[in-house]
């Protein structure tokens, strides 16, 4: 698979058509492993690198799974494709901006994607449309047992998986679930949701992961503990906490409806005219604008949009995208007007 | 006349016909006089102001001018139609807000208009579309000549008009010439264009006169000075300064064209979008569009707008006005509502 090809699709995560898909967006899942006999990435030397990836490449090849993959080593990728890789979630900033042989295996329609040497030897991420943590679990467990009867990786009696940084340690298990919360931000219940959140060892993040802020109402929940309870319970409790976040944005997206029509309709077609009409327009408030957008057409305010013409807003109006869209590097002005040139098309289409 | 007939127009001064009508909204002069042998307003007791009124209007129906204009007591008046003559710019904030006899005699096409027992006795105002100061003070120093054959005005010979305020004796004139200069202020040079005018002794303000902001780049420039030199001379100062800052703003308009044209595209359309789409919006922020609306016409970057619409959507957005079409008083937030309404109306109309 070649990186220009992505330009054509956008990915199954972002289609929105799982469960849930009005106020969750992905459900992901990935495992920490790390090969026992091995130095972590971050110790060993670039030959030991490429010994791990090669080693890890030859078992991929011989899984089930495998045969759906096809891998990309990153350091002989342009910065832009890097970043575009990023853009698509398909790796981590962290393994972007790392350094020497690391590479992702990834299947085409962006379901499953493998880091290797990123900050472990060894990241499995499933990723899915709406709330599907459970199918995103067995798709990623299923294949991590493929590979451990290949792979011995490192593991403690007492601790479980070892991973390079503590806090993966035990079970190397990450879920995390991308909600739109528009509704529980304009009523201004998001704090208090969140540090309800918090105090049950969960996370809170922005759309990019750790350190990332929230651009357009979008969060990511994850599970902090990996080590003293199973899988299935960690999925349990982030499954339990995920339920009633949407239960609270539905409750708050009905109260707005009834109470506070005209705000909320002055909201979302405030953002229509301005998506289709902007000739300069930044990252950060094309995702303001498309958030407003995508409540409208799950309120069904907004009838003129279809959920695939928002999907490719939002995916092909970051960066990376645009100047792989445009065959060329931008200056961050130079992409302002080009990405807002793009809204506008896709805007007409809808109309 | 009654206050309620003028829903149907706009003003004169607001057609946006005149002279350079493309940067000067309007002009306006108006003369302060007083009669010999009674007390000024602030200091004359009821029945010397009802007795003051009484001998103007009088007066004033002796006159040729006289037969064009309706008489409105604005004692009589609900709060709210007294607003509205303030956002007509027949009446000053002043004269509403003073108590007692007091009037305001005006011509149905709204381009004179005497207010009777303001902070003077007498206030002959001649508001004009486009820059047009020398037919509006020919129009006013006519009408003050008839008047003057009737009424004796309090005159010294060493200091001319005698007025309540210090700052209108000699001449009691006051020229005053509404600019839309939105280029300047994009350009940021507004504010050096306006310290070199303070300097020349003319005063910049906004809208609606004294202690008012200017919203929407709408500035009005006038004469401080009104002692010690003829009303040629200071119409001629005052005219000579408007040439150059409407110079300055056509070739600002006219540079930006040039090196700014997606910049000027995407403001001018923005607020195009905006206006046709808001469901809530405040009349500052009407103001803020409705200043690139008019631009936009200017440049021919927007060609569906019409100016008559553009004038009427700007008239009509002010709180009294909007009010008055509704027939009820409306709070605030209920107004935000119905003028965002209005407008988009009125933008759809154009399309």
């Amino acid at each position: 698979m070649k990186i220009d090809d992505m330009l054509l699709s956008t990915g199954e995560w972002l289609k929105g058509l799982g469960p849930m898909s009005d106020i969750v967006i992905s459900s992901r899942v990935r495992l920490a492993r790390n090969l026992a006999h091995h130095r972590f990435p971050m110790s060993a030397s670039e030959e030991e690198k490429i010994e791990i990836r090669r080693n890890i490449q030859q078992v991929i090849e011989r899984t089930k799974m495998g045969k759906d993959l096809s891998n990309i080593d990153l350091e002989a990728l342009s910065p832009l494709d890097c970043r575009f890789l990023v853009e698509r979630h398909l790796i981590s900033r962290e393994h972007e901006e790392a350094q020497g042989a690391r590479s992702v295996a990834m299947r085409e329609d962006e379901t499953i994607s493998v880091m290797i040497n990123e900050e472990d030897h060894l990241r499995l991420q499933a990723l899915k449309s709406g709330l599907q943590l459970e199918a995103a679990w067995h798709a990623i467990d299923k294949f991590d047992t493929e590979l451990s009867s290949f792979l011995q990786f490192a593991y403690d009696d007492r601790l479980g998986f070892l991973t390079a940084c503590p806090t993966n340690v035990g079970t190397g298990l990450r879920a995390s679930v991308m909600l739109h919360l528009p509704a529980l931000v304009m009523t201004r219940h998001i704090e208090k949701a969140f540090r309800a959140i918090v105090k049950l060892n969960l996370a809170v993040r922005g759309l990019y992961g750790e350190g990332t802020e929230a651009h357009g109402d979008f969060y990511q929940i994850s599970n902090q503990v990996t080590i003293g309870r199973g899988e299935d319970d960690i999925l349990t409790d982030l499954r339990g906490v995920i339920d009633q976040v949407v239960a609270y944005e539905d409750s708050a997206r009905k109260k707005l409806l009834e109470e506070e029509s005209v705000k909320l309709q002055d909201r979302i077609w405030r953002s229509h005219a301005i998506l289709a009409n902007a000739h300069i327009i930044s990252s950060e408030e094309v995702m303001r604008h498309l958030s407003n957008i995508r409540l409208g057409i799950h309120l069904k305010i907004l009838k003129d949009i279809e959920t695939p013409i928002l999907n490719k807003m939002f995916i092909f109006s970051q960066p990376a995208h645009l100047q792989k869209l445009e065959g060329k590097e931008l200056a961050a002005d130079e992409r302002d007007i080009v990405r807002a040139s793009l809204i506008r098309r896709h805007m007409k289409a809808t109309a």
